[in-house]
């Protein structure tokens, strides 16, 4: 769960666009954040802990001088939550200088890591950042081509990787040859755009090009663009950017993520034979679905819960039933709305499903007469290891459980899923070229035989 | 546009309390905040520049012990943008001690100081909160009695004012006779709660128990409440609530905001014979309308733009086209949703109408074929003089200009307003009731000749 | 114990000269400082709690336009440690603006604040410079005419009151008729400055003209100097800024600090017959009586304690032994210097007398064979009433104590005292127009009945 | 110019330990500072850039558990001045985990990091401490033995190191073979500390044991100190931390520092036949200097300027006499101490020059009728190649200059320094351990070719 961006411009100073283009991006990562400059050969770098706002200043933004440049929004998958882990990562060689941010998970990480250690490597972070860095650099020292040492890498990376690479002479953008995490080519006036989603993009009033395609290298020198191949064969792009982590207004894969919520509300309402008063999202991200239900079943689309704005990573005081005052914080529902009302309730997924016990319970105080709980992604019942932040089987509520007993144990007079089927209906890709590893268990790649629990688990025993 | 809470509890300290309510009513006011508390006779004071969470921490929290106080969120309407300014304002006096947040405008301030002046008295802030506050302590001093003193001030007041007062002993809500500004009261576990909006109640697991009557003097001691009354003649209740300024989930004055935003969609859409494919609001405030038009009309209701929920109050970098930029950060069209369609969009209110104009341009630039703006809310012809920050009559958009003449500025392909009495049929209260003065220019109270431009100007006018 | 500067230009800026003056000023006062500038009309304002160098950054100077202004820094003497009670206290009538700071106590502030209450005036901070700002501003409102506004508000104090004041015409220099504190005139390169001390002109690069005689009042108008003056009977000037309180490279009362303490230390060394081998002072204050003992007895003056200049206010983490740590954190034995020395260890003088304790302890574990202490100031037996924070005489250990008990507890070898003679001999001017008021207990004012207490106390009960 | 120390206690948390050990090292390193612990395995990090009261919080200290730790306080000699380089550095490894921080400079590391770029490794910062790091990594990995690994490692550092290293099971001390760099072991109540001078000792109450001597590794496993050696050919303490780096109050190489410059200050004066009124020191370095020349001519020691002790690394307004003002801020003439004198004024070194001009300039502004100045360090001619940051000889003042040139720049009425063999006599250490670079550009090490500038330049090209 991370969001990357590099921008080229011939002369202008691009700090700013890149700000700008990662505050389009904070949705995909909120715990630190950086940019990193190049003014002819010199780097220019600033990371920190926090969002975006936050961690940048307009003095700041005035130091990151020159006119390329890549920056990053993490969400940790892999490694701890600290400074040492904010990328850009940076190093330098005396044949090569690298800034490199990284979208996605290696699954070899451990084994990389190690071949690295034989021949004497240590690490500063617990990032695959820091390891893809270090790859690149030793391929590079050998052969003398940045774009021969990335192929060379990228046949020994075993994951996703959507990355921006900043070196002393190029902008380099890669995806990985199964696609898993988007990465997008956008012009705007004077500029060259390499990022995670397309509202960065539009932000940047810059036009949309083309995806870079699985397995591409996409070079960015002296304003050039050259794209180099690494084969692909067969692409598993991560459904839940459509369902849950892209944006609604971003075009993933050629498909407008709006359109594919929308349909999945859509085609769900056509299998629901629920009686009920009204259909209602948990907002933000489960609107789309609430309205192609609506449209589709005909029934009123009413919002039942009004998000509070001001509510952000905001500390909650130490109280007795803080969870529930978290919740309480965020949402409130309308009463007026859901009194006396059966209601059609929308998220997104479930993953834990403590969050929706509380809602569900908020609105049946509220007065709701019954609360249906409609989900527009399949039964999450495996956990991603592509680059999702998802908890071990056992802690997802889908993991060994039936519709049924979560029905009950989120106190929803009816739950449904989306099916698979309609899932890949409402995106529109054959099924072949999704990664659908977290609601079948049958991932893309083959996983180290050790790795069937998150690889975050594992980096914390390589910690200590 | 403030927002204001009074907590007490028989035990506990409260502290927490309010900074939970002070977050639900954030939306009524973020450029200063503040919370008073008293534990036994002293007063506690926490006050800062900037959002709820940005002002307070844990440890200040814990500071503010006691078991009864009031809290304050504030955008200016009078008085200048400074520290000085932020509320509760805190007296002390050997008779009395007072804190006091008010929301609402005194419309005869000028007045009233320059009596305090001729007395001596000279000031150290721009607020109406400082001249009640003096008014209260000179007749406190008078006649001994808190109730009395604080109606022989209501005598003096001409304008809006709901209040909340700490005093050593009592924690006290006031509403101006004319009831311009909502008031409520809510009983929680162990707790009474006066707030601004309903919002605060529910946050608190707090169940609203009724409105502070226009003219009622509510008085909490020793955790009884007791109700006292200065004669109410006509109330004069603020649309602008009901249409923009309250939360949805909020009830005022016994009517759910929610239900009337949708019902003015419902309203205009029977009038409305415009042909369009979607119906789409400016979110957030304008959802609850469209949403409304769209139920009546049987169009489909569409999420035409994207509020990105990280750009809060963001600085913005000096840049050539600062202010486009600015609505483009924060709002980014869903150009699948909007190519080649005719789409109706909703706005809750147009002001100065710049913004209006951008918006419009950001759809057709992602394709809309026409954009009809509907506005949920009458022309705004005349500024408020009763608490909602607005420009003078020339820079209202509608101030001096025919609808036909704003459509053209703003560049929409048709324009509508809602009508007045559209605007109270959806509210529900008799016309005589409300207050239409920001519509009309008849005011409910009669205006010092002098101010028929905003208070504001005429208190910067006083400071030089 | 606070810092006063007021400083007129003709043409320039000078928030960044009245910076520097209160970096000059700094010593007398740490807990809080704030700049009040006036451009053409308008005040600007800043003020915070800390340091001067923690309060202002280069912005806030630049925001603090305009050619005129004053500046404070504060050690509580009356009032609570808070931002309320930061100085310069601005107040604001339609007659008179005004930005008042003030260095002194007054004593009837009790019954002045309770005359001001009787007339319906209440408060917002507890300090005296609030009470002087409304007697002001009353008078002014009566007679219109600032100096004899201000005469008629000299007739009511009394106490200690080194005020600088800035109007919207006029920048005032007032120092009471006993001329407690002290106050100097200086003139450098197109400026005017009144500051509390002269090493305030240095930093400016500006030169001492004179004295602010006791009870004149200088009105600086469109740069041209003027002269007021109230009767003075007598003086009562400070004996404690000579020996403690100012910078020595100051100048008071055409007196040099530096040559007072040098002459106490060899007065002192004159009557002194003990047998020693190194004089050494605690650093930095006592250093000139240590410098001026030495030479008068030709014994080597020696640094024997060495103190850590970065720790500044640093927090003391909780500890068991946290003020032993505290003492050895600032200052450290130089044990080559002390081992098996009998020491001569000058401090300049002794309040409560934990401190002296505990170096004394540190010199003797460093191996110092004997500690004889002496003490540049005579023993302070009485608190201040006129400006200088002192505790109670419970807790003044030379309040109900011999020295001989002194010696004992402090654990000394010897101690001695400067005789209240010397003190006047040192000092160079007739005892009867200096202020010994906490040597003698005969205050130069007759001390309302009740406050044998110091005033603190007093301010503290009125708030409850 | 770094300030070092490692503290391991058998039970108890020992981060505040670290803390107070750092606010007594400060001096020898502002710019940056860190610590990190260790509990049980798992290492703690903190750094930050600035002072160490600046970085470090209650808050910070108390993530910082565990019961052994170590800690960095830096002012860059090679590398720039960013977060990158704030020590201590952290390495990972699968076999090794490693914090380290580091005293000195190694002169050969352009060679060793380009042999470690030739087996792929590549850099995240420009420190020696990341170099010497991945060294001892790569011994540690090949002979699994920590003691071997950094005697390989020490056979491979030309330069000067004093280190304490963290690793998951010891705290280690090491000292270059040269002893260039203080180091010392103290032991305290139920703590064991190694530190760069005998002060850090002071402040946590210990008791100084003994050098670490030239070559020696002290490890600290479990609580045992074990002691390793490798050769030490010849020693060659630096003469500057005796004149002007070491803090007065500490023990260097069992030399009490203060008593060197005392001694210093008493030969000079044997040999000055100079007529002259009063001596003064630039405080405080140069304070004994005076001391004991004033003690052996029997003149009058007086302090001419004082220093303002709030003016610590404040930010000076862009102004047109900019470096004046620096100045004046910072020492200010006691003008009735100056005037018509004759004055001694004594300094620690002069490095370009500048300073020592300004404050002659001040004290005959101030009436001195001649300023004599006395320096308590030979010319430096040759900037220092093993850790004191110097800047180029063209630079140097005395680089190319007679005594008289340099008399007559800065403006003198005579300027002595003191000469070489005073040098060695008042440091009472034989001249062939001392070492002299910077005096007579004989460094105790071959330097490399090509590196007859400060190696800082060297750094900054390698980054482009």
């Amino acid at each position: 769960m991370c969001g990357i961006v590099g921008i080229y411009s011939k002369k202008r100073n691009i700090a700013n666009l890149l700000f700008y283009a990662l505050l389009a991006l904070q949705h995909r990562g909120q715990e630190s954040c950086g940019i990193v400059t190049r003014n002819s050969k010199d780097f220019k770098v600033e990371k920190g802990m926090g969002l975006v706002t936050e961690v940048f200043s307009a003095e700041k933004i005035k130091k990151l001088s020159g006119n390329v440049g890549i920056g990053h929004v993490r969400y940790s998958t892999m490694g701890l939550s600290k400074i040492e882990n904010a990328q850009p990562f940076v190093v330098s060689h005396s044949k090569v200088n690298l800034a490199i941010a990284h979208n996605g998970n290696i699954v070899n990480v451990i084994e990389l890591r190690k071949k690295l250690e034989a021949s004497g490597q240590a690490f500063v972070s617990t990032t695959d950042s820091e390891i893809i860095a270090h790859l690149i650099v030793r391929e590079f020292v050998k052969y003398g081509d940045i774009v021969y040492a990335i192929k060379e890498v990228m046949r020994k990376l075993i994951g996703s990787y959507s990355l921006v690479i900043l070196t002393q002479n190029e902008l380099i953008g890669v995806r990985d040859p199964l696609g898993v995490r988007p990465l997008s080519i956008g012009v705007g006036d004077g500029i060259k755009v390499i990022a995670s989603e397309t509202v960065a993009f539009d932000v940047l009033n810059a036009k949309f090009v083309r995806d870079v395609k699985p397995g591409e290298i996409i070079v960015i020198r002296d304003g050039e663009i050259e794209s180099y191949r690494y084969p692909s064969i067969r692409t598993a792009y991560c459904m839940f950017e459509y369902v849950y982590f892209a944006r609604p207004d971003s075009v993933i894969n050629g498909t407008p993520v709006y359109k594919v919520r929308e349909k999945i509300g859509r085609l769900m309402a056509r299998k629901d034979d629920i009686e009920a008063d009204i259909v209602s999202p948990i907002p933000d991200s489960a609107i789309p679905f609430a309205i192609g239900y609506s449209m589709e079943k005909n029934m009123p689309y009413v919002e039942s819960l009004i998000r509070n704005r001001y509510i952000g990573r905001t500390f909650i005081l130490p109280e007795q039933n803080m969870r529930e005052l978290a919740v309480r914080l965020k949402l409130n529902p309308v009463e007026t709305n859901v009194k006396n009302k059966r209601v059609i309730l929308f998220d997104d997924s479930i993953v834990r499903g403590t969050t929706s016990r509380r809602i569900i319970k908020l609105l049946k105080n509220a007065g709701a007469k019954e609360v249906h709980m409609r989900v527009g992604c399949p039964p999450i019942r495996y956990p991603c290891m592509l680059g999702i932040d998802m908890p071990t089987r056992e802690e997802l509520i889908a993991g060994n459980r039936s519709i049924e007993e979560i029905r009950r144990e989120i106190g929803a007079d009816s739950l449904r899923y989306l099916d698979i089927d309609d899932l890949i209906k409402a995106i529109g890709i054959e099924r072949e070229k999704l990664c659908l590893g977290c609601l079948t268990g049958e991932y893309p790649v083959k996983m180290p035989k050790t790795e069937q629990v998150p690889l975050k688990i594992y980096y914390e025993r390589i910690k200590s």
